[in-house]
């Protein structure tokens, strides 16, 4: 029996390899002729400046998402804007006889954009042959697909996440065209402020528990691993961000005249920043790893199988060697603080009045916002700094020589959930067998998604399936979406609708 | 005898302080119905936008200030531009009978402006009841003289340098309309490229030595002392500038995804500011000070003698105590390094991929420009830093964690003469008694003039004669000249013009 029963287990694997290989290959078989519309889709999405800076924007592509859904049949509306976030664009389609539900999340705002930054205007999509800014524009509308798989589309949120987006819409196109049933009973949860770090994302999922009622949540945010292999993650780590300001006098002051004499606020910005963190990244406040959770022996594993990328990405990246000295995965499993902007004084020779910081704080399971904000405060009011959290008047300007206003963002925890829950092994083997070998899977991604959220208030699985180029620009000038990772984020996406099962 | 002696010299005392306090008085008659003219001349002045970024607002400054001494009868030309500088006017004018020769220097240039950082534009010359930018505008073109001489003239180099030039002009015209005769031959040498820190000057003293021979240089540059006191001062401190750059990755990254692995350059900054200063304002660069030269007790004693001002300061600026923990005049007494711009990062949420600041070294005697370079540089070296001179290339990158790129200005040493000359004692007790009482008298100033230029090319005593308000934001956003400085600038030069002698 035992014997008999693995035999068929080893036909069952093979029998759904084999469909799987066939589907991706049916998908192929149905994109290439269509890229063409499919990156218009793309373009067009990209088009629309769905931005915080621009509500009329986020609106507009919450209207354009749900129209698209309600085009393939999905019962679609609009959610949640009652809070005052931007709309949450929710789907719902039945799949008859199937068992299981699975949410589709993705969000469709982007990062803010300096359009003096770009090459080209961030919501003018771009297509380039590379993933270099300045490497040649190619007018796709004229060539003739298939594409060159290597080109990139530039604009904002181009990848981060409206590919995800566009992969899953094209991969229900192609399940339908090929006469291809879903095996899953799908819900649609686009939402609009996760680049705001989703201020009302809790409230919306509380109110809509009832709606949102699935055995598993797919999150379509986020790259794949560097080495370009595709990926499921199964966590995050969380985010909270505080903007910093550092005081001198209260007017910019000749730096002749008053050279030794006048505080200097970036010298006082030097000073905080490493007080903060150590050259190597470490960061220096007391009991801030106390709530840490360490990496499971499973866990460690999963890390230890990755494929190698540190070497190429060191050389493409021009860096000698990691700031922490750490393997790039490895590193991102452990809290962060960067300063990821710093300004005091332009142009003038002059001792500036303030010097201004934003600090990034990404999280690890079991660290929480609330738990960080107190210890940095606490550690900084230690070291002698006093802590305000608007301008300081002139009383307290008279009393104190180091005061730091500190404004934090309400932020999120991290998550970091059981990579073998029988879903998670299902998406796992789901994928690549799509894939036609191996994926990578990470125990936590090193950005963020607000998934703490999901699972407190839907306590299901939650299984992340990104689909981008780790070399997108996200959350930078210059954002692009790489075409092979569109293709290959469809295969997964149609595999995942006709072939997830537990 | 020596009886006699001192009994006619305490009468001559008497009788030429009652004719400079006459004179005072009679400048000031002259001065109060025409104060729309003196005024509407320095106006007319900033609406010349001569700054480094404007040639042509250079060479007009330039011109118009030629066509000013022309009719007033100087002998004015253009000498210089052959360096590739922009005009040093030059005007010279004979006194019959005189036996002294004395050279008024100023600079007719301004530092760079951001017109977005400043209250009107800055070559809009705009009238305001106090300091403060903010307050009430006034239309003095209408509005009745003599003014409140509180009010102040907003614009770029409406104090810095042309104040200076408005009252040497202004005294000239009243001295004339008031039938006095010029005690001395004068020289006129006001210069383009002061802000620019001079890169012509030598070249075009040494061309022109002989033209330029004199016995006194007189310097209308700087602000005067804080308790708005006249003053006088014996020398300024040197500058020299560095731009430095420190790397990160060669392109922004995500701050979830690489951090803890991509270096942060920002942080980089904040370490090389900390190994460079002292919370203090110390400088830690082994070896800094020993060059400098240490102030005599006549130096010791003058700044001891100047009016208390630090505590007023410390409250207007709202700052809890000066960076080194001294008065502001002793404090720039030393050597100051200060940060006057840094910038990483801006807009997304990402690692940066480089940080840039503008080091502010001000130097005093004997410092020199390259003695601080290669002081800077070999500690950097040894500190583990690979500095370089450009953008590092790959192979530079994968060599080295911790690059700096330093870009240097050519800057000019410091310089401090000697107080007790006999024309120095000259102009401190012409200039007193113009006032009715006592001056400011500075062995050095905190902020920068190419003094030791003048000295090495032409050996001459030199004496700094400012006259603006110290609060006047030279070099930052909101440049200010206060009438009452003007109007005391106007008395001060019209004494030294017709009663210097020694």
């Amino acid at each position: 029996m035992r014997g008999l029963l693995a035999a068929t287990a080893i036909l069952l694997v093979a029998a759904s390899r084999a469909s799987a290989a066939d589907l991706s290959a049916s998908v192929d078989d149905w994109r290439q002729p269509r890229e063409r519309q499919i990156v218009g889709e793309l373009a067009d999405f990209v088009r629309i400046p769905s931005v915080a800076a621009n509500p009329e924007g986020l609106a507009a592509m919450a209207e354009r998402l749900r129209t698209e859904l309600t085009k393939r049949g999905f019962e679609a509306r609009l959610i949640g804007s009652d809070t005052g976030a931007p709309p949450v664009v929710f789907g719902s389609l039945q799949t008859p006889g199937a068992r299981r539900t699975v949410t589709f999340y993705a969000h469709y705002d982007g990062q803010p954009v300096v359009p003096a930054e770009w090459a080209s205007a961030p919501f003018a999509p771009t297509m380039r042959e590379s993933g270099d800014s300045g490497s040649k524009v190619v007018d796709w509308q004229s060539a003739k697909p298939p594409y060159n798989p290597e080109w990139r589309l530039f604009g904002r949120a181009a990848s981060d996440d409206k590919s995800s987006i566009v992969a899953f819409l094209s991969a229900f196109d192609a399940l339908k065209a090929l006469d291809r049933k879903p095996s899953v009973n799908i819900r649609i949860f686009w939402e609009g402020e996760e680049e705001r770090g989703s201020p009302h994302l809790a409230q919306i999922l509380h109110e809509n528990a009832g709606l949102l009622r699935s055995d598993l949540w797919l999150i379509g945010d986020g790259p794949v691993h560097q080495s370009r292999t595709r990926t499921i993650y199964f966590g995050a780590r969380g985010d909270v961000s505080v903007d910093a300001t550092v005081y001198g006098a209260t007017r910019a002051l000749h730096s002749g005249h008053y050279g030794n004499w006048a505080p200097n606020p970036a010298a006082l910005a030097a000073l905080l920043i490493t007080q903060l963190r150590a050259p190597s990244g470490a960061i220096l406040i007391p009991g801030y790893s106390k709530d840490v959770r360490p990496l499971t022996p499973a866990e460690r594993k999963a890390i230890a199988d990755l494929p190698p990328i540190d070497s190429a990405l060191e050389r493409e990246l021009g860096i000698a060697s990691p700031e922490g000295g750490e393997p790039l995965t490895l590193s991102t499993m452990r809290p962060a603080l960067n300063i990821v902007a710093l300004q005091s004084g332009v142009g003038a020779r002059a001792i500036p009045a303030e010097a201004t910081m934003t600090i990034d704080l990404r999280l690890v399971p079991d660290q929480k916002p609330e738990g960080v904000r107190h210890l940095v405060e606490r550690y900084l009011q230690k070291l002698g700094w006093t802590v305000v959290h608007s301008d300081p008047d002139a009383a307290v300007r008279a009393r104190s020589a180091r005061i730091v206003r500190l404004d934090w963002s309400s932020g999120y925890p991290a998550f970091r959930s059981d990579m073998t829950s029988a879903p998670g092994r299902a998406v796992i083997a789901t994928a690549a067998k799509a894939a036609g070998g191996r994926v990578a899977v990470l125990p936590m991604m090193g950005g963020s998604v607000p998934i703490y959220l999901f699972d407190e208030a839907l306590r299901i699985p939650i299984v992340g399936l990104p689909i981008v180029n780790h070399d997108n620009n996200q959350h930078a000038p210059n954002e692009n979406a790489r075409l092979r990772n569109l293709w290959d984020g469809i295969e997964t996406y149609a595999a995942i609708l006709s072939e997830l099962d537990w």
